[in-house]
């Protein structure tokens, strides 16, 4: 790989000219990674529905023609100034939000969000430059969440790059990339259900699964699955859930059937809906005393949490998560090192894979709700 | 005192016949304790707001006459059948909520609500047999919270009496039974302010003041007062405030006043108005990442806590505390304790005193304002 270095790198990309249209394969120009920058080529990629969402852009300001993609796995091809934690040849994980290790949130014990590479979802550029890596005939392509990893070769930031065990198969913990590393850590490192607990998991997609598989993993022994689409409940038994609730089957709010199911209220619920209305249940369905409730889904920008205060004074607890609360470089290797000790189960995730060049059924898939994720071979 | 055992005691009451009506010191008969009851004398008794709020009754149910207080500190008397932990002679704090030992709220480390005999201001009569210990004239006089301290003798659950250090001063550690344990238990207990930690304390009340000792003893450096009142800023001082913002006066709201004092957000927050919009501000005021917040005043019944979820999944914590958290029977004598090594200061708590006869006077000083804490002796 050593003749590529410094290089413009060309090599196939799937491009969103516009919203909602198909991607279109094409080839583009990556140029070398800047100071702090890595270049990496993409083995496997895989769709999430944060993807979906951006492509579709229903109501945000259009970023195109953009690169989509932030679950993936590959090798260093090259590293910018600076960069002496990487190497060309190591396996790597993207991340869409990252860790600089120096502001006052790196530093914290407790908390993921870097306030230099948090997460933007607006942001098409590289921060070093203000300007892209990607071009098509000298016409910049935009970034996404700073991985665009729907192409052959990308340029990342290397707070966002997590080195991990080389021996990990890249097809298989691409996924911990994002979706299962949310759900995952909501549960083991956030609710921390204890032993023989019961967890109630609001929202069966991939996030919410992981969730209940962390609920598993942490000894739970009742995990009630909540989704209005029951065709989430067979999977779902997979996961550890043990019992389900549809609340669209009942007159009484969900969080009251929870409650009539287990004396009062469960001690650990995650919200992995995104529906407001679901996060207000997920907390008044735990128990007083000693209930603790996760929200993991994201909401509405008019959304308003709204439940009467003495739910809190009953000694309730409410928390948010962003990303599982891990920090990409210094947590997820331990995560990738969990599935090569079968403590975590990816295989489970993964229902459908495709050739890169087939990209956009990996889009149908996941609108028709088929899919929980779609490995995509980059070198299909 | 073995000659009262088993007998109907007479002595005095601080009786309150109507709502918002002096109380009148009245001769009335004390029955002996029953099953699971202790009868103790009390010397000392302090005034605290949920008092004159039953008192003044507005809005409620009234339940008249009644025998008010529950800020106590006394001796037992006699026991009733079954009461193997207290002997007459022992020293003991009333506590207005219990600790039954038996139930899943005992059993769980994490709560102290009790499901027997958590707080219930309704109720005006012991639980052994629906009915009251106290009587004028053979008509029955109600109880209040299960202590009523206003009266020389009174009878109380043996859940709801604590056994503490015969040489703790009763009229200092009185104050322990309600609004101290509250605040320095919301902030030792459950805010749990890491040392050079940023606290802000909503409502500079008791039970602010306590909390804001309680931030002080656990090491907070920056302790930022907020009251509508300034005239709490002063006295505050003494309780290790450093700072102080009166929402009044800023045209801002005060999560943003104090989240431009402190780069983003205050480490810890304890609210203790009972005022729903201090109770969003207060949550709204801690740092993403890392921030918790703890509700400690009761809110109004039509009150409803309103906040954009976005604001949970910034990984801010809310919580709510009920009595800091403290299990009345097995955790307030380590809290006596603590004043016994002079961890925690009791005398900055009391600004008045007052003979028994004079009790209608500590109504006067609490509404005025004018007073923190004024113990009563009940032998004047
Ligand atoms: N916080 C983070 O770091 C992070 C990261 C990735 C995804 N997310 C969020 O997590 C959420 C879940 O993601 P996903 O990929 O699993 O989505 P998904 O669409 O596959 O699954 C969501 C599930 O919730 C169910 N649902 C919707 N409304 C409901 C309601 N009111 N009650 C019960 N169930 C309801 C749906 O039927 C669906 O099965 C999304 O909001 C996503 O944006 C958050
Ligand atoms: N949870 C419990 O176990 C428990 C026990 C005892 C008391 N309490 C509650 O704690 C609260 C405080 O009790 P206290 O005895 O200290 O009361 P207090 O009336 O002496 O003090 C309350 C203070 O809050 C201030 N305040 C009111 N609204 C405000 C606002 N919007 N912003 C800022 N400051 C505001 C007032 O000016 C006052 O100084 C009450 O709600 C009481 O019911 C709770
Ligand atoms: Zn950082
Ligand atoms: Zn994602
Ligand atoms: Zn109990
Ligand atoms: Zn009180």
């Amino acid at each position: 790989m050593a003749s590529t270095v410094g290089q413009v790198i060309k090599c196939r990309a799937a491009v969103a000219w516009e919203a909602g249209k198909p991607l279109v394969i094409e080839e583009v120009e990556v140029a070398p990674p800047q100071a702090m920058e890595v270049r990496m080529k993409i083995l496997y990629t895989s769709l999430c529905h944060t993807d979906v969402y951006f492509w579709e852009a229903k109501g945000q300001t259009p970023v195109f023609p953009r690169i989509f993609g932030h679950e993936a796995g590959g090798i260093v091809e090259s590293v910018g100034e600076g960069v002496t934690e990487l190497a060309p040849g190591d396996h790597v994980l993207p991340i869409f939000t990252g860790e600089c290790k120096e502001c006052p949130h790196c530093k914290s014990e407790e908390s993921n969000m870097c306030d230099l590479l948090r997460i933007n979802t607006d942001r098409g550029v590289m921060i070093h430059d203000g300007k892209s890596r990607f071009s098509i005939k000298g016409k910049p392509v935009y970034h996404f969440l700073g991985t665009s990893t729907f192409c052959e070769y990308t340029v990342v930031h290397v707070g966002c790059v997590a080195k991990i065990n080389p021996l990990a198969p890249l097809d298989k913990v691409c996924v911990i990339s994002c979706g299962v590393s949310t759900g995952y850590g909501a549960a083991v490192n956030v609710a921390k259900p204890p032993k023989g607990s019961s967890v109630a998991v609001f929202g069966l997609g991939a996030v919410g699964l992981a969730a209940a598989e962390g609920a598993r993993a942490s000894g739970a022994s009742r995990i009630i699955g909540v989704d209005v689409n029951p065709s989430r409940f067979e999977a779902a038994k997979k996961f550890g859930c043990t019992e389900f609730v549809n609340p669209l089957e009942h007159e009484k709010p969900v969080q009251e059937v929870i409650a009539g199911m287990t004396n009062g209220g469960v001690d650990r619920s995650v919200e992995c809906t995104g529906n407001v209305n679901a996060m207000i249940s997920a907390f008044e369905c735990v128990h007083d005393g000693w209930g603790v409730a996760v929200l993991v889904g994201v909401p509405h920008k008019e959304a308003e949490f709204k439940t009467h205060p003495l739910n809190f004074l009953n000694e309730r607890t409410l928390k948010g998560t962003f990303y599982g609360n891990y920090k990409p470089r210094s947590d997820i290797p331990s995560v990738v090192e969990k599935y090569m000790n079968k403590e975590l189960e990816l295989e489970k995730f993964i229902t459908h894979s495709l050739p890169f060049s087939e990209i956009n059924k990996a889009f149908d898939y996941m609108l028709k709700g088929e899919s929980l994720r779609c490995i995509i071979h980059m070198d299909g």
